[in-house]
């Protein structure tokens, strides 16, 4: 029984210099997919999504491991054999997903050192075999470990970020899930069955929400609080209420050169009002408001914009605040609509209420920093998660390991070798157990 | 011999019913080609393009007209044979292609006129046959009548505007035109070998530019000049200045939750504070700017904007003033650009100074209208057009005919049926004079 005095020390001995060893061919194998000059493009069910699965398993098989997919496309690897249908088994891992030339750690972090975390225990449980009955047994296996790669959790193909555990929490109506479309206007539906998926069973899955019994996910920190504090490591508290608002500017087409500016309707105008207005409420609230998405029609060069199509993410401390930020910009955007004889409709398309993180995993993990003397300060996320989708449906909690400049969703996205091996030994502490403790700890 | 009373007689004279009949019969046809609800798309080297020149060779066909496509894809069908090398005719005509989601009269009423005044012209000439020598002879064709459909006027596929008629004027490198490229990355070479086109040898073409002789081109008015005026018909006097240049706004992208407001570089603040600067620029300097096209990189929702591509379109009434603007507009975007540590480069794309059309073409228009007694005023354009790139290179003129609100480069350009048939006699009393009238108006 693995104690928290045990599973610090499994840590503390886990063999830091073949664990990175590992890290580095294993990260190399994945720079061979999707990675681009410009950035990390790795979206669901394309050719890139497909070699991630295929890595995914061929990892999971160097290890013994069963791999099984879900009916909402998430992938698991399971040390110790997929649970029985009514038992639970631990998960760690997190999503091998990425947004339009994005960064390479958001997400295969948490897979990675899933599988490390893996190899850190197998070790520690065969040297406890090796040392048999009366020598040093720290960990011996009690529940089955599963490594996650949850599908599309950045949502960048369909526009709806989570779709995979969205879909397994049963947040996401599946019937409309199917009808999503990407840019080339290919629903989900046929995207999975282009891939040899079956789409007709996604939804919400009790079955594998018990059989995943609780979830730890590592992740890069995206922010700097961890570098601010000067911490390796940070356990997040919650993640803040957020959300995404369309925003549809209608005015009316004309030609650039002869429509008099009086007698004009041009949506660009009162777009570009709101993107500074939403800047300045933000400022002012603390919070965070952003246009990263935006498109003109019909986008002639020698055409006056007769609609502008905005999608605005915004995030803020608590909900109050959320919809206060919110109303301000959809006013702005109102008034300046109003100016120029434009329409604007705003629409909300998803809002997350504030996710706390499970409290006796959070102390757990507080108090396996503690024994190590490796500090974990918790921080708040302004990001959402596959952990905040699944938070009310099961105990999910998580580990960030610090970012060197905090820059995100960026071929900027780093972190150091010793934060690696200071997020490893973290996830494997606690991970030590949940899967090899007692009760109190390893059942929720 | 066709002098100016003689061609009031003969547009006074023709039919308009059976011409109405024509031109709206003409007009369903064209509707079957690349009209869809939101907007026309009708884009060179596709097979839009493919089934108009189609259609536009029926036409010629059913009148007896020789088609001929000129190096530059340029298709003219010549009424009493194309002329030889050496020997020169008139040309009237216009456009079949459209901007993105365009209206349906910005170019192919010019071409649809040009068929119908062959037609007005052949029935005066078969008139002056059938009443003999010693009686009614107002016309006889004593140059042949070109109607030109030129290839890509609006630059909507490879971003250059009047391509075909640039590459025949000399004023754009055939290298550099065969390298553009359209929003799939296909240049101008290969989209005319697709559509079975020959991209070698386009470039500048003397013969042709001699043979063509003169120009009369009809369009349609883009703005409301004539509609305040109360005149169904107008002659151009001259273009704007007018160019296009590309802002590129670089910044970082980051994640649009967990980047501190002040840590980002979010290239979409100072876009949108280019935006609303060009716009008080343009109302004080009384002219036109305007941002039809832009995008975002990489265009996650929840990724801050890294980079902004916007195309400004500028007009104004002199190059003085044109440049003025220009420059203020740059130097707003620079400014806004440093407060958020995001670049900008501004580079020219376009430009072209002011163009006067041929001052005898303008004295013939106004006194065969002075004739009719159907008043054309002189007014200027800010739009570019075909005939103002031929300007240079040979006597061109524009005749317009009201649009009832302005609107252009949206389904809503629209012309009544009087002030059709009002633009139909202008051209069939400019056509007769130029094509069977004296040396002093039909030699340029």
């Amino acid at each position: 029984m693995t104690d928290i005095p045990a599973a610090a020390r499994i840590a503390a001995e886990l063999d830091g210099d073949a664990a990175l060893e590992t890290f580095h061919t294993m990260w190399s194998e994945l720079d061979a997919i999707g990675v681009h000059p410009t950035g990390t493009r790795r979206y669901s069910w394309t050719d890139e999504d497909a070699a991630l699965r295929a890595w995914f398993s061929a990892q999971a098989s160097s290890r013994g491991m069963d791999v099984h997919t879900d009916a909402n496309g998430n992938i698991r690897a399971w040390w110790g054999g997929r649970p029985e249908d009514g038992t639970s088994g631990v998960v760690t891992g997190s999503h091998l997903d990425s947004v339009a030339d994005g960064g390479k750690w958001d997400g295969p972090l948490g897979v990675v050192l899933g599988f490390l975390a893996v190899d850190a225990l197998a070790a520690a449980e065969l040297q406890g075999r090796r040392e048999g009955p009366s020598g040093y047994d720290a960990y011996r296996r009690r529940k089955p470990l599963g490594v996650v790669d949850y599908m599309d959790e950045e949502g960048t193909r369909f526009g709806v970020a989570c779709l995979g555990s969205k879909l397994m929490a049963g947040a996401l109506d599946p019937s409309k899930a199917r009808e999503l479309t990407d840019s080339d206007g290919v629903t989900l539906a046929q995207a999975m069955r282009d891939a040899g998926a079956d789409p007709t069973g996604i939804g919400r899955d009790d079955a594998e929400i018990a059989r995943s019994g609780v979830q730890v996910e590592v992740h890069i920190e995206q922010g700097r609080q961890l570098d601010v504090i000067g911490a390796p490591v940070g356990v997040a508290s919650e993640i803040w209420p957020h959300g995404r608002w369309e925003f549809v500017f209608e005015g009316l087409a004309d030609h650039a050169g002869t429509a008099r500016l009086q007698d004009r309707k041009d949506a660009s105008l009162p777009f570009a009002a709101t993107v500074l207005a939403a800047r300045e409420a933000a400022a002012d609230l603390d919070a965070r408001a952003t246009f990263g998405r935006f498109r003109v029609e019909p986008g002639g060069p020698n055409v006056v914009p007769a609609t502008v199509v905005a999608l605005l993410d915004a995030r803020a401390a608590t909900d109050g605040v959320l919809t206060a930020m919110v109303d301000r910009v959809s006013r702005a955007a109102g008034t300046a609509a109003a100016e120029h004889g434009v329409t604007v409709t705003v629409r909300k398309i998803s809002h997350a209420p504030v996710v706390e993180f499970d409290a006796s995993l959070r102390e757990l993990h507080g108090k396996l920093a503690a024994a190590a003397g490796e500090p974990a300060p918790e921080v708040p996320t302004q990001a959402g998660h596959d952990s905040g989708i699944l938070a009310p449906v099961m105990p999910t909690s998580m580990l960030f390991v610090r970012s060197p400049h905090g820059v995100s969703h960026s071929m900027m996205e780093d972190a150091s070798d010793a934060d690696v091996l200071a997020g490893l030994r973290a996830l494997v502490r606690s991970l030590a157990v949940l899967t090899g403790g007692d009760d109190e700890h390893s059942d929720h």
